[in-house]
C-alpha cells in the first residue's frame, strides 16, 4: 500500500493562473483541492506586474495560510505548490515556489517531478562557482537558465529545459509572464482551463472544478507555453514523443473526481476492480477497500462478483506532521493510527481485501493482521496493479530493487509473507486496458510502466538502476 | 444535511481510563478517534493520584498537544474531551475538562450532551452568590456538587445528577476516584471496555478498537460507576427507563466503524438505505451519497436498487478552524469549499442523490444545483431519515421550529425548493426497522424520535419549544 | 538588592481610564509605562456600555497584545494589568483583570497589593460551597461582593471592602460604572487624573505623562469612587487612617518620574544618597549604583562626597521570561546575566557599591565578588535602606524572618558575609527625613516600616509572624 | 540623536568561539550581550567537525532561541550574529550567519559592516550566472570565494576580500576551521579573547565580561585569522594601514563597559562630556543626558560644570519590534513612546540637554519641546560630537546629504530649527582628543571622522556621494 511508505505517499502538486483579480486566492483554493498530492508545505507568489510577492510554510496550505498573509499577495498572477514530505530534502528552504531575485528581474519556480540527472548537473554548476540555497533538484533549473547566454529569458529556458532529464512539470513566473513546460514524455499530469478571461493550469483538474474553471486541454509532452499581456502563445523546446504518464498517478495518487491525462479517476479506478474481478475472483462474504485510493477499485470488484461491498476500514483523518507517534509499548498494545478494522463488517466473515499495491509488504501484512485479529474468518487480497519489481526514478520515492518484494519473490511467496488466504495482482494488460489504452501502438501505449517492467522511458535511469544495485 | 448546518455537525466526545502507565497517551488516541464528534477544542486531565495536572487548547487534538505537553501529564488515570463548535458558547475557557481545584480537593469533568434546565439552575445557583466561570452547562454540575450538603462526594454526585434534566454523559475525575454517569434515559452513547487491567470508557466504541481495548458493555440509563483502587463498582442514582438514545448518531454523527447501543453504525446506515430503497425506487443511472454520513447509506441503495454505487461527490478535507472563506465574488465564480461534484460521473447521467437529512434546505438546494452545472440529466434526492420537524434541546443544536423546513412544508413543496426532480424521506417506521428496533414495546422503542415526531422523553421541552415559538 | 529576589523584584501595576474613544489603546500605552511593576502578564478589559470585552496573556504587554487584538477591545471605559511572577500562582487564569460574567451582569477587577485573610475568606467561602477558579486573592473580593445581601452593587463592594485586611488598590468594571478603592492605610500608590474630558487612574503617575494626562490627587485611604455616566463620586467605606505606604515604593519599585503620595521618585531617591553620604562618607575614588533603582542615590552619595560618580555595574537588559539560563559548568567559568561590571572603571580604583537593599545577602557578596574581579582594590557597600528584619505582608513576597540576613545578624557580620571592605545602612529617621516626611506626629509618619521595624500597621500580621516563626 | 533615526540606532554584532564543549550556549550569551548593536535579528552556527548546524530568526536573542533549539546546536566551534533593520533589507532570509552547502562543504559566514562596493560586484556576479538568495551584501562575499580559482579555501578566502571595498568584520565557519577577517581600515571594532582554552571573538568586550572569558588583542586591520585544530595562525591579506574606526562607535553604538580598539566607552564618554563643558558652558539648574548613550557625557558634563545631574529623561523600556504604534489621535494628546520628561526634575529650572548627535534635527525638536512642556524654563542642547554633514557608506544608515540639517544650516539656524536657548557641538579637535587620540600623526589619528569632514579613507564613497547628491 503506497500510502504507507514514508515518502511513498503523496507527490507535489502545482497550481497557476494568469489574469485574476484575485490570483492568490484562487490559488489558495487551488492548491487545497491538490494537498492529497503533499502536506508538508506549501507557498504562493504572486506578480503584481512590477514585482514579486511571496509567503511560504511547513505544514497544511490551512495552516500556512492566513487570511492576512493571503490579503498581502495582491497581483493578477500566481504560481502556487504543495509539497510531499521526502526523507532527506525537509526544511523551509525547499518549500516551493522557490523565489530567484536579482538586479536583471526575479523568476519563481513550482516544480512536480523529480530530475534524473539532477546531482550531476549539481556538482557540475558548483565546481563553476554556483552557490545553491536548497537541497532541492529545483534550483538546477534556476542556474542553468541563469547561466545559459541566450539573449532573452524564453531562449535561456528553453536551453534550460534540454538540460533536464527526467520528470519534471514547471510553473515559471516573472514580474511580467509566466512559462509553462513539461517533460517530453510527460510522465507528470499538467492540465490548462479557463475561468472566464484568466488562464489557469494545474496538476489535476480537481482543482478546476473546486475554483469554477473550466478544462481546456493537457499541455503536451515537451511543450512550452507562455502567458503576457499579449495572450498566451505555445511552443515546442523538444520533439513529441510518445506520452508515458505515470501509472501511479490511476492507481494512486490522482483524486477520483480528477481527469488525468483526459481519463477520470474513480472510473478507471472502478474499472481496474472490475478487470481484477474478471482476472482473480474469489468466493467471499463482504468486499472493502483500504481507503483513499482503493475505494473505488472495490466498488468495482464487488459490482462484478456480487459480493456486497463494504466499509471494512476506516481511515483515521487529521493525522497530519504534528500527530505524536505511539510508544513501543502502546504500540504492542494494539494502538491503531492510520487504519481501523470495522469489527461488525468483517467478524466470522470470508472477506476481499482490495489494496492499490504492495511495496515493501510490511503493510499488507499488518492490514491482513488486523482484519484477522477483528475476527475475520478468511483474508483474500487483491490488488490493483501488477508486482512492483523495479524503483521509480521519476518522483515516487520507492525503496531498492532489494527491498522491493516482489522483485525477489513469487506470488506464492508473498502470499505467505502478508499471511493472506490468497493473493492476485493485476496483470500489465489488463491495468492498461482498464485505464483505456488501447492494446496496439508503441510499447508504453501511453504509460510509464517502468516500476512493474523495469523499462524506463528515458536513458539514464539504466545506469541509477546499477548503481542502486551494487551499494 | 447536518453537516452543513452551522453548530450542527458535531457533537462533544469524551474518553477515560483508569490504571494504565500511560493514560494521557492512551486517551490521547482515544480523544483522535473521537475527532469528528468536535473540532474546537480538545483537553486532558490526568491524576497521579496526588494531584490532578491538565492541558486543553483551542483546535484539534494534533493541534492542541504537543509530545513535551502529552509527557507532562503522568498519572495512571485520565479522561479527556473533544468539543464541538457552538455559536455562543466559544472561547477556551470552556474547552473540556473543566477543573475546579479546592482546599478539600479537586474536581475535573468531561461532559457530552446538553442540559435542559442548566439556566434556570444557573440562576438559582447565582442568585446564592456563585460565581460562574464558564458559559458551558457543564459547570452547573459542578456547583450543585460543591453546593450539596450530602457527606460524600458520591453521594454529593448522587443528589446534584438528580437536580438535571436533559442528556448527559459525565466523566469525573478526583485525585483517588473516576465517576461515570449516563443520563435517565440514555440520550448519549457511552460504553464501557478493558485495556488489559485498566478500564476505559468512551462515547463510541471506534476508540477501543484505536486504543486496542475489548468492549465489555453499554453505560446504562441512571447508572453511576464509581472506579477507584479498591474496584469498579456500578450503582444507580434513577430508576430505569427505556432508553431513548439519540436517532442521530445513527444517521449522521457516529463513526462508521462504531457500535453505538451494540448495533454497528456502517451496517445500520446500509440497511437505511436498503429500506429506503423499497420505500422510494427510482429508475436511474447511478446513485451516489453525500461523504461522509451517506456513503454507507448509497451502498445500500446500490445493493437493492442495482443501480451502481459511484463516487459523484468528493469531500474536500482538511477544512478546519483556519481555512480562509471565499470572498463574495469568488464564490459567485463557483469556488467550492465542501463538496466537489465529480464531472466524468455524473454528467449525463440519472443521478441518485443520497443523504441524511434535511434542516433548512439550503444546503440540500446548493448540492442538487452543483449536481446539475456538472452534467447531471436527473437529481433523485432520497434521505435516510424522516422530515425534521421539531427542534432538538439534547444537545443538537438545530435551529427553531420555523427555520425547519420540513415544519412548515410538503414533500412536494420541498422538492421544488431545493429542485430535485424527485425526494423521499425515510418513513419513521423504515428508520426504526431499518435499525433494527423491535416494533412492539414502548412509544420510542428504544430511541428518540423528538426531531421527528414532537414527542421530547423529557417534560420542560415541550414548555422551551411554546418558548421559541412564540419569540 | 530586592531585584535578585525571586519575586521580590516587581509588584503589580494597574491602569484605568473612563470616558475615552480609544480607551483600550490608552490603557495599552499606560500599562506599558508601568512594565517595571510586573512582567508575567497583562491584560486589559473594555466596556462599551453594554457587554465587557477582555484579553489578556502571559508575558510582556508587546507581548500579549497585537495590534488586531486591542482593535477588537472597543469601547470607552477600560482597566488594565501587569502583574508579577510569584512562586506559586502563575500562569494564565491568574493573569488579570479577572472576569466574571452573570445573568445579573458583569464585573472585572484589576488588583494591586496582597489580602492578609485571603486564606480563610477563602476557606470560608469554599465551606459554603463557592468555586475558585484561580489561586488569586482576588477572586475572594468577587465572591464576597457575589454573596453579600445588600441591594445595590455600591452596597455589595462596601460589604466586601469591610471584609478585607491588608494592601490592596482596586480598579473594579462593570457594563457601565467603575469603581476605584484604597485599603484603609493605604499601602499601595493610586493617583487620579484627567485626559481631556476622561478620567484616568493608575499606580504611578508616570503613566499619566506617557499618555499625556494631567495628574488630580491621590486616591485616599479608605476612599471608594465610583464614575459612571452621570461623573464622578467619591465616598468612603473605611474611616480615615493615616496613611502608611510602602517605603519600598520609593527605595525600590516606582519609576524614577513617577511622583509617589506627591513626592519625586527620583529626587526621593538622590536625597537618599545625600543622607547615606551624611550617615555613612567613606573615603574612595568612584561611586557607582546597582542599576537602575540606586542609580539615583549613588549621584546623591557623589555629588555630597565628591567622589565622581561613574557606571561600573552594566545591566544587561532583555532579561525576560524566554531567556535561558546558563548550566551550572557555564555559570562556573563566570557567564553573567544580569549585571557586569565595567573592568575600565573599576580596576585599581576604590569603589562604593550603592544599592538599595539586602535581603538574603547572597546577591551583595555575589556583587562585590564581581567587583573584585573585576579589578576594584576596595568596596565599601552603602544601603540605602534600613536593614530589612521582619517580613512583608503586604505584597512584597520577601522570605521569613529567619532568611533573612538582617534578622540574625549584626552589620559587622553581614559586612564580613559579602565580603565588603566596609557597610553601611540608612538610619531609619535619616529613610523618613530623605523622603520629606516630617519628624513629629504618628509612629509612621506616613510609611509603612513594618520591614525595617516589625510593626505591622495591621492586626493579622503578628500571628502571620508568629505562624512563619514555628515552621 | 541616532537611536530615534530608523536604521541609524543600530549595528549588526558578531560573535565566534572555537574549542568549547558548550559552544552554542556560550554564543547565546555573547550574543545576547551584544543585543544593543541589533535587534532585528539573530542566529548561530555551530560545527560538531562534520557538520554544520545553524538555527536563526527574526527578533531578540530570547525570542529567536528556545532551549531546546539550543541543546541541538551540540558542537564545539560556533558563530554568531546580531543584526540591525534596515529599511530594505528585512526578513528572514537575511538573517545572519548566512549558511551556504555544497558538495564540497559548507560555509557559515557573520558579517558587521557595509561593503561599499557590494552593489557593483553583485552585478556582475549575476552577469556570470549566480544566483542571490539574499540582498545583504554579505553573500557577495560567499559567492567571490566560491568563484575563486585559488587551490585552498583559505587563498580563495584571501582573494575574495581583496575584491572587497568599505567596513566589514567577517566571521567564517566549515566543518573544520573558522577565519576572522577585518577590513584594512579596521572601521569596525573585533577583539579576541580566550575562555580557558578556548578561543572567543567578538564586536565588543562587553561579551568577553559577560562569558567570562579574559581579553587578548584586536584583531588587526588587513589581518586574517585562521583557528582549526592544530591552532590559531594570524596572517595578512592587506598591507598595514593607519586604522580608521568608526567615531560612532564610541558616541553612540559601543555598550559603555565595552573597550574599544582598547580605550572604555564610559570614560570616552564623560571625558566627551567633560571637553564638551569646557568648549561650551552654560549657566544652568540641572544637567540631564538622553539615555542611554548620552548618560555618560551628562556625568562628565556635570562633573566640570559643578551643575547638578539628573534623570531629567526616562527611556521607556520594553519598546520593541511587537510595539503596537499609537494612532495620530492618540500622538497628538501626547501620547509618549520612547522617552518620558521628568516634570518633578525638570519643572521650573534651566535644564542642560545631552545628546549624541543631531541628524535631522527632528528628534531634537520634539525632545526640546517635551521638556518645555514639562515646565523647564530653559533648555541648553549640548551634542557630544561634531555636527554630522556627510552620509556614512561604512554601514550608519544616514539620511542624503540633503536630509542632514548640518550640512546646510549653521548651528544658529539649526538652534531656531529645535527651539533651543542655546546649542553646542563638541569641536573636531576635541572629540579627537577627549576620546585619547594623540594631536600628531595621520589625518584620522586612528579614527574615520567621514561624516563630519567628507573626508573618507576608501576611494568609492566620493563617487557614491556624487550619485546621491545628484539624485
Amino acid at each position: 500500500m503506497l500510502a504507507e511508505i514514508k515518502g511513498l505517499n503523496e507527490e507535489c502538486g502545482i497550481f497557476g493562473i494568469w489574469g485574476h483579480e484575485e490570483a492568490a486566492q484562487v490559488t489558495y483554493y487551488g492548491l487545497h483541492s491538490l494537498q492529497h498530492r503533499g502536506q508538508e508545505g506549501a507557498g504562493i507568489v504572486v506578480s503584481d506586474g512590477e514585482t514579486l510577492k511571496g509567503h511560504k510554510g511547513l505544514g497544511l496550505v490551512t495552516e500556512v495560510f492566513s487570511d492576512g498573509q493571503l490579503q498581502q499577495l495582491n497581483g493578477a498572477a500566481a504560481i502556487g505548490h504543495v509539497r510531499y514530505a521526502t526523507a532527506g530534502g525537509g526544511g523551509y528552504e525547499n518549500v516551493q515556489p522557490l523565489l530567484f531575485r536579482s538586479q536583471s528581474g526575479s523568476i519563481a519556480l513550482a516544480h512536480n517531478g523529480n530530475l534524473v540527472n539532477a546531482a550531476e548537473l549539481k556538482l557540475r554548476l558548483e565546481q563553476q562557482g554556483s552557490i545553491f540555497q536548497t537541497t532541492s533538484d529545483t534550483e538546477v533549473f534556476a542556474h542553468l537558465i541563469r547561466r545559459s547566454m541566450a539573449p532573452t529569458l524564453k531562449e535561456q529556458i528553453k536551453v534550460a529545459l534540454n538540460y533536464l532529464e527526467g520528470a519534471f512539470a514547471f510553473l515559471l513566473l516573472t514580474e511580467t509572464e509566466m512559462y509553462i513546460a513539461l517533460d517530453p514524455q510527460g510522465f507528470r499530469p499538467l492540465s490548462i482551463g479557463r475561468l472566464g478571461n484568466a488562464y489557469v493550469v494545474a496538476s489535476e483538474t480537481c482543482a478546476f472544478d473546486v475554483v469554477g474553471a473550466v478544462y481546456e486541454r493537457e499541455v503536451e509532452p515537451g511543450e512550452l507555453i507562455i502567458i503576457n499581456k499579449h495572450g498566451i502563445y505555445a511552443e515546442r523546446y523538444a520533439e513529441k514523443r510518445p506520452r508515458s504518464i505515470c501509472s501511479m498517478e490511476y492507481i494512486y495518487f490522482a483524486r477520483p473526481d480528477s481527469n488525468v491525462d483526459g481519463i477520470n479517476v474513480h472510473t478507471a479506478r472502478k474499472n481496474l476492480g472490475k478487470r481484477l474481478a474478471l482476472e482473480a475472483p474469489v468466493d467471499a462474504d463482504v468486499v472493502t477497500g483500504v481507503p483513499d485510493s482503493s475505494i473505488s477499485v472495490a466498488i468495482g470488484y464487488a459490482e462484478v462478483t456480487g459480493i456486497p461491498y463494504e466499509l471494512g476500514l476506516i481511515k483515521n483523518r487529521y493525522v497530519g506532521r504534528t500527530f505524536i507517534q505511539p510508544s513501543q509499548a502502546l504500540r504492542e498494545q494494539g494502538v491503531k493510527m492510520k487504519l481501523s478494522p470495522v469489527r461488525g463488517v468483517v467478524a466470522g466473515k470470508r472477506v476481499v481485501m482490495v489494496d492499490d499495491s504492495i511495496v515493501r509488504g510490511t503493510t499488507s501484512r499488518r492490514i491482513v493482521n488486523m482484519l484477522r485479529e477483528a475476527g475475520a474468518k478468511e483474508v483474500h487480497v487483491r490488488i490493483s496493479s501488477p508486482p512492483i519489481t523495479h524503483p521509480c526514478f521519476y518522483g515516487i520515492d520507492t525503496p531498492t530493487k532489494e527491498e522491493l518484494i516482489a522483485s525477489a519473490h513469487s506470488v506464492e511467496e508473498m502470499r505467505q509473507m502478508i499471511g493472506a488466504d490468497s493473493l492476485a495482482f493485476l496483470s500489465h494488460e489488463g491495468l492498461l486496458e482498464a485505464i483505456g489504452r488501447s492494446a496496439n501502438g508503441s510499447l508504453f501505449r501511453g504509460q510509464c510502466m517502468a516500476c512493474f517492467t523495469g523499462e524506463y522511458p528515458t536513458n539514464t535511469c539504466s545506469q541509477l538502476l546499477e548503481q542502486t544495485v551494487k551499494q
